[in-house]
């Protein structure tokens, strides 16, 4: 599915915490957030969960591949981070089990977060998920035997094959994170969603484990804690200032985007912000 | 399931390539075979695909555990051995691919090696290894992402717990190996089944593979190629002259039968055979 | 060596960047510094090399313990960072080639950098270290049998344990991060030892990759870019504010100042300094 | 040094344990024996320490190549097998332990055990391998971090390298491994070398980890237990029968001789000896 997206996209989208937002080429245009979704569901797990989340996944990079078993199995079923595909699946574990309804209470959180009613997921991606994605059937399956997993394999991976497939536009995007910008409350409507330690815990795993196993590059070059989708969407963030996404389809060997990647770069160059 | 089977249960079964049968204990009562019958799809495959098997599966000791997903990772989902689970599962997918009943196959193949018409499956065996399997699972839809299967996952899966849930006694399994060590030609009809060199290599694949990461320890210590099963069982041969099994249900921590490893032991320190 | 100093004793030093500093407990008595040093040498290194150095270590975390030789060995010889061991040991080589007495030119790097021309090194600890580093002489060796050393293997390894070796206090080790917090410039005497965007970089790096497998942790409970060593100390700082070193011999797990990482995390939750 | 000697040498000699020899092409040319060696050295270990020695060193295949650190630094620092290079210095530490002029003990040894008292090392070799075996020396700093060397790293290496530069024929080797083909004893001298139940166990070691990570495919192909070293030379048995080596420089991408372990697989299929 993702692979018929054209190369050539490209939009970017800044939101302040002010209320101002900037936006260039594609910016409107709804796209697959894919891993990026790993984010919101942290912020329903902690919500809900608080901090005994961490018994069931760590908070370090992983030095690893996303979809690496390796370390899952020398580390006995216990993901590495929240935002590597098997801590995102104990992620999608820990909500399912705190929500009556997970995809509504998932789908609610995002539309309010983005200020974005009419956003949606696209059930042929999900559905393409379910009939190719064998390496996260092969990890779940694999947590399960470790038993660290509550709800029913099938459950789970369709919740989380459910939360990859949400389509949003890069203005969607940047809102969606001005909480995490603006120390854990919405700016325009004023909700606390996180406490101000929360949401710089979140900002932080971000850094340290936002961009698969290229962490180390993207805090080098953009130096911002950010988050990545390999349906070439990065959301990233400078504190107490501003959220910013870019969108841009062709992927560099880490899985990230690589015009994305070198805009933010750009951004932040030109700009002079950094969190460094 | 296998955790019901009294502990105490012992029995050995030595068959002749010259005819004679020796038993000793519960060498009667039929138990679930377990890994055992990865020989037997191992044999089918080679019957009907030749060599040409070796692609998809090596024949190296893997140097870790039965189940391990590591080293599969790092060799881009090809099987180190047919005697792990992972080959196994490949073997298994092989032969469906050439049988149109891929269970009837084997248990017609098992019954006639074994001289055994009653020989049979354990429905309550299979049923329980689907349900709690999950590294089994685990592995078979990590191949699978490799592209090392042909067969639907579940297809696979279904057959490869049916040859796991065989149930049959110490004397069914000596006797169904004595091909094995009469050169590939079964002692009593005559038949064919491999060529000298296949049995000669199935041999030499038991010796470095048989015994899970275990297999330097039964080879200095017993001196015989063989297979072990988490069901308690193992079969073990000297060619031209016997195959032997033993059944004794508690393992050690590499996961084969510790009083059958013994005996083993002591069979050949009593009887001077070796293959060294 | 280290084991003799008493686990009691701490000390914690804050170096504004506009010039005021704050000391408390052990804060002026020299301890041995360690791993700190690898932010010294990889400063010389990028003075001299540039960005070329990174063709021959990385920036990525290793997702491993700081001297594991595991990583080394699947990734041909080239470290994952500066900070690890390995990393370390080659950026040493690197010193070593570009100057032509490199223990006197790290030794007026960081005198000057801390303002102290009394700052030296242990030589009872070098020696101790030369004696049992029996880790880091199979590191050496390993890199160089993959190409990745220039000098003889000696001759770095003296190095680096001479490195290892500087003997500082908290006042010297904030006060020698005071450019890193200021955009590459040191305060006070306005000399300009990186450029901003080389400076942010280096801090990028001690976020990613300052305190060995732990960085995640530390980031989420910290918030600060550091660097830690085993002989207690851990300097950290905030772009644009303060440096600081605490120093506490008691070690966690992970190889971290346990006390040196409670009172920097109680330090940035009072003030609600932090990067994120 | 090794690189030297011409690809088109090629060498072999069968010794029966009834005392005949056969010969051909360069069967009496000496060339270095490399790994080869470290049977005679487990030999004397076995003699000296008895079955202590396997608490220090395991007897699996390793699954890694045959100068792997990764296996050893998951397990601690015991070397799988006495036949990777580990292991053997491992082995190399203990016959330095328990014999006053360990090179004199070897070079007896070996000079008795081919009947050729001109058997010699070569200086040239031993002094290259020192120069250039970094590997080797990160492996023994390596084991010696872990506490498993008893004696100084250098003593052991200087020792190690004096063992892989013995210089042999094809006859010397063939002739030298006669009381392994022959239950422990010397076949021409009457002298007991090793009990019976000692000589199948070095046997089985070799069958199991005697040519690197290319065991299974050894036996698969050849069905002897043997030994390869990176000179070129492989030495196997039947035994009770007869010891076979062949010489010929070319290796296999394994690091065994390509040609010799041709001319064996030749030799066991066209003479249908084999232990299987």
């Amino acid at each position: 599915m993702l692979e018929r997206v054209p190369k050539t996209k490209f939009g970017m989208a800044v939101q302040t915490t002010e209320g101002q937002s900037f936006l260039a080429g594609d910016a409107l245009e709804p796209f697959s957030i894919q891993s990026i979704s790993k984010v919101y569901t942290l912020t329903l797990a902690l919500k809900s969960e608080g901090e005994a989340l961490w018994k069931r996944v760590g908070r370090e990079p992983s030095g690893t591949a996303f979809n690496s078993l390796v370390q899952l199995e020398y580390e006995n079923g216990t993901p590495r981070n929240p935002f590597i595909n098997a801590g995102a699946i104990v992620i999608a574990d820990i909500v399912r089990s705190n929500a009556s309804d997970c995809r509504n209470a998932l789908l609610e959180f995002v539309r309010a977060r983005s200020d974005n009613p009419s956003v949606d997921h696209d059930p042929e991606v999900a559905q393409s998920e379910r009939r190719t994605g064998y390496r996260n059937v092969a990890l779940a399956n694999f947590i399960k035997s470790f038993g660290n997993l509550d709800n029913y394999v099938d459950e789970v991976l369709d919740f989380y094959f459910y939360q990859c497939s949400l389509s949003m536009s890069c203005l969607d995007l940047a809102r969606s994170f001005s909480f995490l910008a603006n120390g854990g409350q919405c700016p325009w409507t004023g909700e606390r969603v996180l406490s101000v330690s929360q949401a710089k815990r979140i900002n932080a795993v971000m850094l340290t484990c936002g961009t698969y196993d290229a962490v180390g590059d993207f805090a080098f070059r953009v130096g911002m804690p950010g988050k990545s989708g390999v349906g070439g969407g990065i959301v990233a963030l400078i504190p107490g200032r501003l959220s910013v996404a870019v969108w841009s389809p062709g992927l560099n060997p880490k899985g990230n985007s690589l015009a994305g990647t070198l805009a933010l770069e750009l951004f932040t160059t030109k700009t002079g912000v950094s969190i460094f």
